[in-house]
Formats: C-alpha cells, structure tokens, sequence
C-alpha cells in the first residue's frame, strides 16, 4: 500500500545568524505502509502546534543517536481510526481519537504508574520510526515521534499514544477543538494538580502564559487556589490569564530585571506556595525561585535555556522547599484526557478561547503567529 | 511549686579558634512550675542526644529572634506523665510517653496534614518558652525545645509532642531504649517511606551514617529497595550499616574527591533513583547529586553546611529529577512513632545495636562519644 499524504515535514535546520533555524515544508509524502502490531493507522483531523515542535525542530542531526532529518513532528493530533494493526485494543476503525505520548509499559516506571518518566521515552518518542513517510527526493521522514507524527493527513500511531474518544464525543467539530489536550495543556494542568497537588491554602504563580502555563491557570482554578499570578511579558496573553482564572498579573515589561519583590508585594507578603515555570528562561526562574515561600514547591515545566541553575540552599532546607522537573502532567493521555474534556464540558476548561484553526496547508503561518505570540495555540485542520 | 531537677544546660556558645563551641553543663536546675493549658509535667526516664541539638547549642545568642540562652535543649525524649495541665487528652498520670516535635494544628499547613512544615514550627520548637527552669544564678533557661527541652529529669511538654505508649510498651526498659524514635531516627525512615515512596525497583543511596542514614536504611529495606548504598567516612559505621540492611558501601577516604563515578561503578551503572543526604556538607551533596539517575529524588535531610548549590539543570530537566529539602519524615510523632515500634518487635528496626546508654551526669562524655563517631546514638538515663 502505497499513497500520498500532505504532511508538514522538518527538514534539518539551518544555521541563521549563528543560531539553528527551523525549516518546515508542507508538501506532499508518500505514505508507505499499513499498520503493524500495536500500531493504527489514522486520517488525522487536526493537530495543535506545541512549542516542543519547535524545540526540537531546532536540534541538530545527530544521526549516532537515532536522530535525524527530515522527520515529520506533530503531537497533539485528533483523527479517525482507519486500519489497526495486530493485537490493538484501544480502538476500533471508525472511532475518533486523540493523541498523546506513547511509553514503553514494560520498565521500572512505567510499572508504578509513572509514564511521563518512562525509561525508553526519549527512543520512542523523540527518535520514532522510520519506513512510514518518504520525500519526494524518496528520502526517508522520520514518523511515529511521540508515537503519531501527527503533522501529517495520514500517519501511523503507536496503540500507547491513543486515547478512544468514542464515548466522550459528540462529533468532529468537538474532536478538531480537542487536539491540543495531549499535550501543552495535559503537562499545565496535571502539572498543577498531579505535581503540586494544589490545595485551597495554595497561592500559585504560573510564569509564561502559553498553553501550558494556561492549562495551569484553568487547573489551579479548578482546585481552588486562593490566589493565581500570572507572569509574562505579552499584555494580551495576561489579559486572557484573566479571563481563564488568573486573579494577579505582572507584566514583567513594566518591573524592573528584579521582580521577585514586585511577586511578594502583589500578594501583600502571603506565602507563594506554588511556581509553575513554563518558559524556560533563567533571569524567570532565578527571580521565581526567590518569590517562592515556605514549603515551596518549584515546578520547572519548561525546557530550561541554560544549563545550571543556582539554589539558595541554606533557606531552601530552612523553608524546606522543593525544586521538581515534571512532564506531561505526571499521567497519562488514557488517565487525564478524559478529564480535561469533563471539565471542558463543564465551562470549567475553556480551550475555544486559546485556540485559533489554520487550514494545514498554511502550517507556516501558523508557526509564525505562535512564534510572535499572537497566538497561543494554533492547530492546523486536515 | 518549686524544686530542684538535674538538667543538661546550654549556656551561650563560646568562640574558640574563630568557631562557635557550645557551652555545655550538667548542673541541678529549678524546675519552677506546674503544667499550664495543653501541657504535661513529664518524669524523664532516657534522653536521645541528635546532632541538631549540637547544631543548636553552637548557635550565637539572637535576642531579637527570641533566641537566647541559657536554654535546655533535647528532643528525644521518654518518660512518665506526673501531672497533666487543663484540656489535656493525649495521656494521663502514671502513662509512659515518647516526645517528638510539636506543631500549632491551626495553620494551613497543619490543617491539610503538613506538621512538619508547620508555619509556627520555628518559634514553637525553637524558640520554645521561659518560665520553666532557672540555673543557680537566677537565670531563666529556656524551656520547651521542640516542645519538651527533655535534657531534664523532669520537664515541661507541649501536648503536640507527646505519643502515648500505654499500650505499646511492656516497661520501663523498653521506653528506656525507644528515646530516639522521636527524631532522627523519624526523620530517616519517613523520609524513605513518606518522603521519597521508595520502592522494590529502587536504588537507593544514604549519605552519612548517623542515627538519621540508620533510619533510612533500615526503611529502605523494609520497603524493600533492591540495592542500597551506606558512603561515610567512618569504617565501623559502614560496618553498621551493612548490618542494618545496605547492600554496599562507599567509604569515601578510600576514593578520590570525585566519587560520583565510582557510585555509579559500585551499582554496575544502574539507575540511582534516591539519594539520601544526611551530611550536610557540600562535597558530599555536589558528587552525590551528580550519581541521581533519571527521575530521581535529592532528599536533602541534614543541615546544609554551605549557603548554595549549583544544580545541573538542563540534566535535572531531561531526566525528570527533584531536589526536595524534607523534615521529620514528613509525618507526625504520633502517626509514625506506633510504625516504627511495630518495626522493632518485628525485628526490622533494630535500634538497640546503634544505642549507647549514659548515665545523665556523663552527658558530656556522651557528647564527645557522638561528635568523635564512637557513638552512633547515645541516650542519656535520668
């Protein structure tokens, strides 16, 4: 079984100004194959665009460890079941589904329920699987990242990244708005409630208001905190923190390179129990982890952009604060989807509000407008 | 009511060689009052000496805090109820009690089950209260250390510390010996099981072999860890430590200052998933955070001796792993007091070949003895 797909493909990065520089291509890809064991093929609906995209379309090829260009990314797809493969369970052709990470269900952690850390998660979700998609140069594009390689009309999907909706759903209208929940918006969430197991008591600072730091915003609200800061540097995406359940902003335009005083000054000296860190950024996480009271727990989300970070560990031990590096909400696709769309359903997760759709073929400027912040989470329609 | 008790003072820390040195003496005090609301007038049978009373015996004089001397210090102890104040229930006269810390249960975090963590806990256990001892120069000496100041033949305690034992103990002797359950040896074995929810798959790595590392490695096996790794300096701790359940040792005078390397050697490159840091000293935690494998937890259990750290954070992030600073297993006396008992009838906490009895007068003997490494835990007998 040969046939075409359009797909957005990631070609090897080109260095601009000294600096990696994404290059995507939408265009057509021979599709090769039909599912194997545990796998499904599915006619992708939509796929929102997550910024680990970016990231790792940035990343040089590096060919001794698996990984290499041209690969076809995308994480957060929705589709329809069309073929399965040998000994899947999940889902039958025809049902809609979403999904998410894949992970081994075979090692040490994936045997205590602890999936996101899984220890053949980098294998199987960053370096995927070949023999799926073919260039027109009949290069091989790598498929199967996070298990689904979902920029891509058609794609073939690991039987752990899915997540049957059959029940959950109404239609494809409400499937196409779902895509973005496995991933951006399951690692702020699950983040909030799984990871810092946020309590009434709890005041939350949420610093980087993308979806993920959004999905920890709407979760912290669902639990309750008495107070929910929001930091960023884009008046509007503060704006929209309101809106979802922020009850304090800062605007770290408008403070000096020191906001940690500005933090405590904004909830007149109460404890900021709670940092949910999604951006990644050290003068951020430096000045959060000041702003961090008693029994604190620091919470790094976002990939750090720099390579160490210095704790004050006298006052560390003596307000015994935690630093954590969490992923992926500390679950599963199969656990929490269905709770975020419950919640959904209730008025209590938003997500229309966050989303914009791009028809696929204009995948680039989607990606722009993501890069930009003007908007903050895209998702391209099939 | 006013008599006289022998008692173990701290007098303010004298410099010697630029370093504070803790004034201690062994004289009769006057014991000055009767039990007030939430108090109970306790008999001392046995005192359990921890390094955190030396730690706070070296401390220079803060007034301005509230933190002066002389104080009576100790935190392990046991003993009898000789009269009970208003609004006591947790035990009556004649009932033999171990002492632990104490906590206000009326702040947000003991109200969600975070003693511990207690935003009181520092004036409380500290700090404590007057009023209750005087030296032969009409001195107050502070009372109520960690709500008992138990280097004391008869003492005042906060309700909060005390764990009844009626009816968990056949006699005196077995009080007697059970002193120390009431910290470090608390602070260890919760810190395992409660702190880092050690499991089978787990390696686990135990920094410092003092009652606290005891504690933790006697955890470690009951929670039946599958490998567990003692490093101290000292041969016949390591010796103990062997004998309470590690599976290998480290005894870092053998090795260079890098010792990360041979750590991970020791566990044939496998995953070191909990490391248990009871030092302080930050040789120790620098080479033993650079051995945590992926998604491992730094328990960080002694006082640090350094202001900083430096961790690697883009490792820390891409392998999921956590530095938490944790006190007092992250329980209660009365919750994990009972636990570790059953534990000692069972013979999986054998705390009775890392004790070593003094008579109360020769407390500064048995201070040397602790501080020299002699004596893993010395108890003190009224």
């Amino acid at each position: 079984m040969t046939t075409d797909t359009p797909a957005l493909v990631s070609y090897p990065a080109q260095s601009v100004d000294s600096r990696p520089k994404p290059d995507w291509r939408f265009e057509n890809v021979k599709f090769l194959r039909s599912p194997e064991e545990h796998e499904l093929k599915i006619r992708m609906v939509s796929t929102g665009i997550c910024h680990s995209d970016i990231v790792v379309a940035a990343i040089p090829s590096r060919p001794e460890w698996g990984l290499t260009f041209p690969k076809v990314l995308g994480h957060e797809g929705a589709g329809i079941v069309e073929e399965v493969g040998p000994g899947v369970t999940v889902a039958k052709v025809g049902d809609p589904i979403l999904l998410s990470y894949t992970y081994c269900q075979n090692c040490d952690l994936c045997n205590v329920d602890q999936q996101p850390y899984c220890l053949n998660w980098t294998p199987i979700n960053i370096l995927g699987g070949k023999g799926i998609f073919e260039t027109k140069d009949k290069e091989d594009a790598g498929g199967k990242f996070f298990g689904q390689s979902s920029f891509a009309g058609t794609s073939i999907a690991n039987e752990g990244s899915v997540v049957n909706l059959k029940d959950l759903i109404k239609g494809e209208d409400e499937l196409k708005l779902l895509a973005p929940l496995g991933c951006g918006l399951m690692t702020g969430s699950g983040g909030v409630i799984n990871g810092a197991s946020v309590k009434p008591h709890d005041i939350v600072l949420v610093t980087g208001i993308g979806a993920v730091g959004l999905g920890a915003i709407m979760a912290a609200k669902i639990a309750g905190a008495k107070e929910i800061i929001a930091l960023d540097r884009v008046a509007h995406r503060l704006e929209t923190a309101k809106e979802l359940g922020a009850t304090k902003i800062l605007d770290t335009t408008k403070t000096s390179a020191s906001f940690a005083e500005d933090l405590k000054k904004l909830v007149d000296g109460q404890r900021i129990s709670v940092v949910i860190e999604t951006t990644g950024a050290l003068p951020v996480i430096n000045e959060t982890i000041k702003a961090l009271g008693k029994h604190g727990k620091f919470i790094q989300l976002g990939v750090p952009l720099g390579p160490e970070v210095t704790l004050p560990l006298s006052e560390f031990f003596s307000d015994n604060k935690s630093f954590e590096c969490h992923y992926l909400g500390n679950t599963t696709g199969q656990a929490w989807i269905p709770k975020m769309i419950q919640w959904w359903r209730e008025g209590k997760f938003p997500i229309e509000k966050i989303v914009k759709y791009f028809p696929a073929k204009d995948a680039l400027k989607a990606l722009d407008e993501m890069q930009d912040g003007t908007t903050i989470k895209p998702i391209l329609v099939w």
